[in-house]
């Protein structure tokens, strides 16, 4: 398929190699031209502004928030431009409320718009191993069908609304935020006892909460990466996301709201470049 | 082994029929004999008495709440006419402040005293699957072992002083009630986007979120239970549990503080005695 | 003294009108004619555009939130368009980012900057009797002097940054929301124990709360108003500003989350043209 | 009259000289006999006993807490030996429970039982400038009317049940402790655009906010007394207080759940033992 990739980060980077060994042809932008190297090497074409990457069937973009959204795709008339045969496939995360406007402008445009944010790191992108939720059109879905197989081991059909996909993220990793608090909570609370917090996730761990997430992040509390790749600073922005996604439709999200204040002041003592799950040390700390 | 079982609720039923179906001769007592029928046909003895089930290696207790420990264990003066022989294995879930203070009437009196409180629903009882958290001493905790074969899937050695294994009871009990608060803040966030709450729990649990705990509270919000195993004015105990250990040692719980003043409300709505899980449903409802 | 003022609403027609009594002379520029008729009849100038209003010594605005002052001072270039012996005199609650914004904006004109929200209501306004929060240049805060004395009771002035008045106003507020919030606890818990609220109220504020603000908000609690002047709308967009404000400089406002969400919740419940004080009535509806 | 008097720490002794000063007999009684020298040298009798104070038409008791009153007026069946001519006029703060339960006691006895909790510090008790709020029978309201003229500049008769009184006086400090808490965080707050705290309580305090309890504490802020009368970990206890009696009668109080958590922080960076207002210091330098 010729696909417009927009948007090069480290998780838009991974996903256009894995298009581009399974054979697409991807014509890509980002902001600054440096990480496209490796991907022109090979065999990416460059796209000099971010309208030649409309010239597709679909362009994918990844850009890092709403307002690199609003800057590339709104404000620079690119919805405008798209023609009726394009797919716009929006496979980053923004708010609930870009997500609307995103769907309203390319619904007046003519053009098709799919929202399909995913779950993983810069790796699973790498491999095709992410979980993406997408929703939109059914056709439009149904054409970026095989593209979610590629960069995916599982995608979800949330609806017909492109939004929808979005507000599943956010309130996904808002629950991932509850988890981090109430891990840094109840290791807080052992501790005062004497009970080391890798037992108690072993122990937690082993019987009813058996996931991936608390391993993970329980993991990390107990032996902070010394590379983070996701800051406390973006967790806060996401936990803002779930608050401004209630706020528009009058949900009360008292966790939400906690714990963006316990983000609030894990930054306002130094905590808001280390990785997000050191907000739980941060808890124990304050302890 | 010759083994007095004092307490014959739903629990306590499961456990001393497998104790009995093991071959361990069992002498019973509960406040009111009608529990005991069962066990009395399969061969238990019946105590008249709480004293007369001391005269054996090991006492399990397995009494509803500290009200009732205090009445069966303190007040009655059980817990000093234990011999020195005797372990009393206390498999209940009781406070932080009283686990520590049958620990330490028990080393006055000379006798052994093992916490073992256990997770799992009357069903896992009766079928030997109970996750045990054990703490005591390490000869008593030895001499308990092949109880804790008999009565759990697996069983988990958490320290010396019993009131370890509390703490960690405690502090799984409370992040339960976390998953409850946010599944149901989660669900009625999505809600308001149409995306149908077992869409996005199935999402989640098929992702990072892929515990029993998410599966199975998630699932009791969408399709409440007619007959409530454990109601939400339980929840609402456990919870306060959590926060009276916190305070004993100075640690902030915001979000079982929280989680608290949800359930307060929710009981305020008449929730109080349906399955604990509607504190998801009562969330939804506000939103 | 010439005037140019901006933003007829409730409290700006008060403002204005009491301006004129007292002698100046005003330009008048309000998105819809309408509410200028009485100003006009009394000898106010009507300005067919905002710059028409900047031909004076100070410009007063008195927009209805950020979204005016973004519209009518800045995406149309007013700002720029001052001359530097002009004083833009913004007595109207903006947010704390805005505030930077256009003292920033000023300084690069060269015009001068005043912000001066002020407590009251309409009638207030008319009567002269508000209080003022002032901050700005020290000259420019020294024009403003008469005008601040014309308009209010009492005048503060709390610095050379014009952003800090509008942080004042902002965490003033803040603690007004929690007034009315600890009000509707407190009367739903008295109120279990029959005590009526008038009662409480009474003897708090006959005691160490004997304040217009308890007094004010229990009133309204306990007897709405029919035609509220301020609807809790209103009440939860002062609650999200002192929440920004307090995200720009990473200071955790736990109290403030609380409350943004039990607005939301009573928003959800069809409280949001009530009262504001109908927070509390909510409170206790809910208990 | 002939009162007894029973508990005689700083607020205690303040009250009863006072009582000796407007002429009244007393037979006071305290755990330890030193703090009663000084009311003995001024006419007041030793009671070896509190049983001793019974003998009296009147015993008001001033006890520390719960505890202090289980022990003095339950254990040892104090309440059971009163006479029918006798009014126990109960000053102390207790708990909705402990206030309920002695009432229930006392009617079953006979006796009867006033609740009348203070407001003020020692100073005011010893000038009898207390602010009194009283629950009871009519009649026995009644008998203690002189004694709260003699005590009080001022007193509230709330009802005829006595805890109606412990309600009025918990929710009372639950205010207090949230206008704390919310000074706490507006100081942090404006700090931060280096508007001085002591500026921002002067505003509010001679605007809306112009109450004895805001100019108390937020002055308690600022300049942190050197001798606590009133202890931060005594604070905690008043919002425990609250929130024992919410969840007796199902009343959510987020609020006080918050302030608890807060009050929790606190005492684990070492503020128990400082001023109550320092709550406010605390959130101030968590900022």
């Amino acid at each position: 398929m010729r696909i417009g990739f927009i948007g090069l980060g480290q998780m838009g980077r991974g996903m256009a190699g894995r298009l581009l060994d399974a054979g697409h042809m991807l014509s890509v932008w980002n902001r600054s031209p440096g990480p496209a190297a490796g991907l022109l090497a090979r065999g990416a074409r460059w796209s000099e502004r971010p309208e030649q990457t409309l010239d597709n069937e679909v362009v994918i973009s990844m850009l890092a928030d709403d307002a690199a959204v609003q800057a590339v795709w709104i404000d620079s008339g690119l919805v405008q431009k798209s023609a009726a045969a394009l797919t716009h496939l929006n496979m980053a995360s923004v708010s609930l409320s870009m997500g609307r406007q995103l769907a309203q402008m390319h619904r007046a445009a003519g053009s098709a718009y799919v929202a399909a944010p995913v779950f993983g790191r810069p790796e699973s992108a790498t491999q095709g191993q992410l979980d993406i939720v997408a929703a939109g059109p059914a056709d439009a879905l149904e054409r970026c069908g095989p593209l979610f197989e590629t960069l995916g081991r599982r995608w979800f059909n949330v609806g017909h609304e492109a939004h929808q996909a979005n507000i599943v993220k956010i309130a996904r990793n808002f629950v991932l935020a509850t988890i981090i608090e109430s891990l840094g909570e109840a290791f807080a609370l052992v501790g005062k006892s004497s009970v080391p917090p890798e037992q108690f996730l072993d122990i937690i761990t082993s019987t009813s909460m058996n996931a991936p997430a608390y391993k993970d992040y329980g993991r990390r509390i107990i032996a902070p990466p010394t590379n983070p790749t996701f800051p406390l600073r973006l967790g806060l922005k996401d936990v803002e996301l779930a608050l401004a996604a209630a706020a528009e439709c009058a949900v009360p999200l008292p966790s939400a709201a906690l714990i963006r204040e316990q983000h609030l002041a894990a930054i306002a003592h130094g905590y808001g470049d280390k990785d997000w799950a050191q907000l739980g040390n941060w808890i124990i700390e304050r302890a």
